[in-house]
C-alpha cells in the first residue's frame, strides 16, 4: 500500500470525549472513524487489522471442526417468543423496529434462537450429531453506555459458535476442545501471556461458565487471579464456596482489572427445550439436543490488543494482527526508488511512505503511531552497503539486513 | 469439504411460497435458509458462493484504485437531516429504531451521507483528490414486498463505491472506468453475454444514470435492447427524445424483462452541497467536491446467476462463482479410497461425497442440484486405466483424465 494513494491521514489529536488509549490511537492513526458514541467505521487499516484477527479465529475454529455460515441480523418476533427472550425485560439490549408490511422485528444481539431454529431443519437423527457451526456476524446491542472506544460498542463484529451434542459427556469434551483453541487464539493474537481462563457464573446446566479475561486497566471486570495455576475467578462468583470447589487459596489470589475477550457457555437443554430441538437416538427414542455457545468479539479483541500493547508513541501490533508487516521509508533519490521497488514486490506486506510533503521525522512518527511491526529504512547510506535498516516496533532493536535477506522475508 | 461432515442436506421440495427457480434450488441444495420473507441466512455453500462473487468484485474495484473500508449500519438522525433523507417520505425504506440512551437511529439503506461526512475529515485540498472508496456491507431496506428469493430482500450484501473528484471532467473519466470494470465483473461472473449497460433516469447532474441489466424472466424491469450496439434503455426513460439522444432506432429494439445487477450514478454536488464537503483548489479557492456512486449487490447477483444458469436438474455455477470446483464420488473400495486421497490434496477445491447412506444415483443427483462445475467419478473401472471421469455440469460433456492430469488441475 502506498501512503500517497491512501485517503486517511494521521492526526495529532483525538476527540476530547475518548478516554481510552486504544480509542485515541486508533482514531489518530486512521484505523477507525466515530459515527456516534459506540458506533465506529473501520477504515482501510482498521478493516485489515480486524480481518487478520478474524482469520486467526477462523483457522482455529475450522481446525476443531467448525462449519462457517452467516445468519441475518433481522429477526422475526416468533423465533424469540418461545424462549421468552423477545421480552425487553428479559433481554434489555434489543434494538427493535417495524416492518412496513406489518409486524415487529428485532436486530439480533446474539443468535442462540436462530441457530436452534435452523437446526430443526437439519438435525433429526443421532447420525447428524455432534455438529459445530459458527459465524462472523455484526451484532447490535442497545447498550445504555458505550465505553472505551471499540471495547464496548453498540454495533460490533462477533464470532459465535454453537455446538449441538447427543449427550452431556459429548458436550463436555468439545467444551474443553474450544477452551484449548481459545487459549491458542489469544497466544497467536499476542495477548496469551496476560489472558486467563476465568470462572464466571453459569446457568441451570453448569455451576460455572468460562470467560477469557485479559488483564487490562481499561477493562470492566474484576477478577481474582492465581498466576501459578493460570486460572482466575470473576468477582461475580468470588466467594468461599467457589474457592473451595476450585481448590484455590485466597492468599495466593491477585485482584486485577480485566477485559473479557471470550466466553464459553454450557447452554444444556435451555434452547432445545424452548424450541423443541430433538433427535432420534440409536434406539429410536426422541431426545433433546445438548447445546453450548462460544463467543469471541474480534473488534473488542482489537481494542484490547491496542490498549494492552500500545506505548507512549502509539499502537504496537503483533505480526499476526498488523495490517501490514513493514513500513518502508526511502531516503534520498536512490533510497526512494529502491523503497518503491521493494514495495512492489509485496504490496500486501508493505506500507510505502512515499508522501512528498512529509519530512522523514514525521514518517518515522507515523510508523510508530500506526504500530507497524517493522520500520524499514532504505537510504543512500544503507544502499552503499547493499543493505536496509530494520527497526522492531516492539523491542526498538535496530539491525541491518542485506537486500537479499530482506527480500526473502517478503511473501 | 467432506459431505459426511457437513450439516446441510439436500431436500426434494422447497417451501410452497417460493416461486422463483433460483430460490427453490438454493433452498433445496442447502445454500440458504429462510428466516422470514425477504431475509435469508447463508449456509456454508451459500456463504462460499457469495464470498467468491465478492472477491471477483473486490479484485476489480482494487484494480481501478478503490480503497476498501467498512461503515456501520447504525446511523444517527443528524447525519441524514442535512440531505433531507431522514424523512420517511423522501426515503421510504428506512428501518428506524430507538436508542435506550435516548435518540432515534436508522439502519442505513445506502451510504451517501456517511461517506460524505467521513470525507469532511479527510478531504481538504485538491491534493487529496480524486479518491475512490468502497465497502462490502449489509444493507437493510424496509421493502413492502420481498420477491424472488435472494433477488429482492430486506437484508442483503452490497458493494458500494463512492468517488470524490475535483471536477466534472475528472468524474466523467472515472465513471467510464467503473462502467468498463462492471462489464468485466459480469463477464467473470458468467453473465456477461446477457448483461447490458442500460440508460435509466438520472438526476440533477446528468440526464441518465447507468444500470447494468441482466436479461431474466424473474427480473422486475422492462428494458429495450439494441443487441448490436450492446446497450439498452430502461422503460422509465423509453421515449422518442431518449432514443434520439442515444441515436437508437426504435425498430431495432427488443423489449425484454431484466434484473438490475448494478448501477452507477452521477451524484454531482447533491451531497457535497448538503453536507458542505469542500476542497481548496490550486488557487486556494474553496470548491465543492463532485461525487458519484457505484453499486453492485453480490447477493442479488448470486440470485440472478442461479436464476439464469440453472436447468431442470438444479443450479449451474460458473467456475469463478462455484463454492467448490469438483464434486468427487468414489465407487467401490479402491475408488472411495482414491477419492478421499484426491480430496485431501485440495479440500478447498473439492466436495467429497463420502456419505455412507446415499446411493450413487442420489450422489449424482445432488452434484447436479448443487451445481458444482465438474463431477468427478473414481471407480475400480476408471482406476484400472489410472484415470478419473470428469463430467461438465454446464455442457454435460464427459471425458477421462489420467490421475496425474487431474491432480495437476487441483490448486
Amino acid at each position: 500500500m502506498k501512503l500517497s494513494q491512501s485517503f486517511t491521514k494521521t492526526t495529532k489529536t483525538a476527540p476530547a470525549d475518548e478516554v481510552s488509549n486504544s480509542a485515541k490511537y486508533l482514531l489518530r492513526a486512521g484505523y477507525i472513524y466515530k459515527e456516534m458514541a459506540g458506533v465506529y467505521d473501520y477504515l482501510p487499516l482498521g478493516m485489515r487489522t480486524l480481518d487478520k484477527i478474524m482469520n486467526v479465529i477462523r483457522e482455529e475454529m475450522n481446525a476443531i471442526g467448525g462449519e462457517e455460515l452467516r445468519m441475518t441480523s433481522l429477526q422475526p418476533k416468533e423465533a424469540w417468543d418461545a424462549s421468552g427472550r423477545w421480552d425487553d425485560k428479559v433481554m434489555d439490549v434489543w434494538f427493535k423496529t417495524k416492518l412496513n408490511a406489518g409486524g415487529e422485528l428485532g436486530l439480533a444481539p446474539t443468535h442462540e434462537e436462530p441457530f436452534t431454529r435452523l437446526m430443526k431443519t437439519y438435525i433429526s437423527s443421532y447420525k447428524d450429531l455432534p455438529l459445530y457451526v459458527y459465524q462472523f456476524q455484526t451484532k447490535f446491542r442497545n447498550e445504555l453506555r458505550a465505553k472505551s472506544g471499540i471495547m464496548r460498542t453498540r454495533e460490533f463484529m462477533m464470532k459465535d459458535l454453537y455446538s449441538f451434542s447427543k449427550t452431556r459427556e459429548e458436550h463436555d469434551k468439545f467444551y474443553e476442545t474450544v477452551a484449548a483453541a481459545y487459549l491458542k487464539i489469544f497466544d497467536r493474537l499476542g495477548i496469551g501471556d496476560c489472558t486467563f481462563r476465568t470462572f464466571a457464573s453459569g446457568g441451570s446446566f453448569s455451576q460455572f461458565s468460562d470467560e477469557f479475561q485479559t488483564i487490562c486497566d481499561a477493562g470492566e471486570d474484576i477478577i481474582y487471579l492465581d498466576r501459578e495455576k493460570k486460572i482466575a475467578v470473576n468477582e461475580e462468583v468470588y466467594n468461599d464456596e467457589t474457592l473451595k470447589t476450585l481448590g484455590l487459596d485466597k492468599a495466593k489470589l491477585e485482584q486485577v482489572k480485566a477485559a473479557e475477550v471470550g466466553n464459553i457457555f454450557t447452554l444444556g437443554y435451555k434452547y432445545s427445550d424452548a424450541l423443541d430441538l430433538c433427535f432420534n437416538d440409536e434406539e429410536g427414542k426422541r431426545q433433546k439436543v445438548f447445546m453450548g455457545s462460544y463467543g469471541i468479539g474480534p473488534s473488542r479483541v482489537m481494542g484490547v490488543i491496542a490498549e494492552k500493547l500500545s506505548d507512549d508513541k502509539g499502537l504496537v501490533w503483533p505480526v499476526e494482527v498488523a495490517p501490514y508487516k513493514y513500513y518502508i521509508v526511502g531516503i534520498g533519490e536512490a533510497g526512494e526508488a529502491k523503497a518503491a521497488e521493494l514495495h512492489d514486490l509485496a504490496p500486501e506486506d508493505v506500507i510505502l511512505d512515499d508522501r512528498k510533503n512529509a519530512r522523514t521525522g514525521e514518517k518515522f512518527a507515523d510508523a510508530e503511531l500506526m504500530g507497524i511491526p517493522y520500520r524499514v529504512v532504505v537510504s543512500d547510506k544503507t544502499l552503499a552497503e547493499n543493505k536496509v535498516e530494520l527497526k522492531n516496533r516492539s523491542t526498538n532493536e535496530t539491525k541491518l539486513l542485506t537486500l537479499e535477506e530482506f527480500v526473502s522475508k517478503l511473501s
